[in-house]
C-alpha cells in the first residue's frame, strides 16, 4: 500500500535541547564534524487505495493541523514515498 | 552549511502506540482514507565543511549508535539534504 510521509521539524528561532544534546555526545562516540544536530519528527501515513490529490490534501491538512504544532514546528515535506518498504 | 538527514522509523514488526493515536484520531478532523501511521524521527546533522565520505561515514555510525536503538527501530535513510534551508 502507498505511503505519505510527513516531515516535521523544530522551527529554527525555537531551542531544541535533544538535538543539543546529542550534538554535545557526538564527539565522546569519536564522531566529529558537525557543527549542530536539530530532531524532528518522521511520519509514515499508509493510504488505502490510490494516492489521489485529494489524498494529498487531506495528508498536508493532518500535517498541519495534528502532525505539527504550528507555533513552534515547520512541515518540511509531504510527499509519496514511492519504493519503500518500511510501513 | 550543508546538512546530512538521518530517518529512523520503528521497526515494523514493533507497536508504535503514538502512531496508532494519531491514526485513530485522523477521522475526527475529517480525514479518512488512511489505514496507519508510524511515527519515527527526522535528524538535520549540520557539516561544518564539506560532506565527504568520511563525514558520510560519521552520519552512518552515529545514526547506528545514537540516533536509534537497533532493537525496535531501523535507521530508513542517511542522506545529504542538497537544498534545504531548514537547519
Amino acid at each position: 500500500m502507498p505511503t505519505i510521509v510527513v516531515e516535521v521539524m523544530p522551527k529554527p528561532e525555537i531551542l531544541d535541547p535533544q538535538g543539543k544534546a546529542i550534538a554535545n555526545a557526538l564527539p565522546h562516540l569519536g564522531l566529529t564534524g558537525f557543527t549542530g544536530v536539530r530532531q524532528g519528527k518522521r511520519f509514515e501515513l499508509t493510504v488505502e487505495g490510490e494516492v489521489t490529490e485529494e489524498v494529498l490534501d487531506s495528508a498536508r491538512k493532518a500535517a498541519a493541523e495534528m502532525l505539527s504544532n504550528p507555533v513552534i514546528e515547520d512541515v518540511v515535506s509531504v510527499a509519496v514515498a514511492e519504493d519503500q518498504q518500511t510501513a
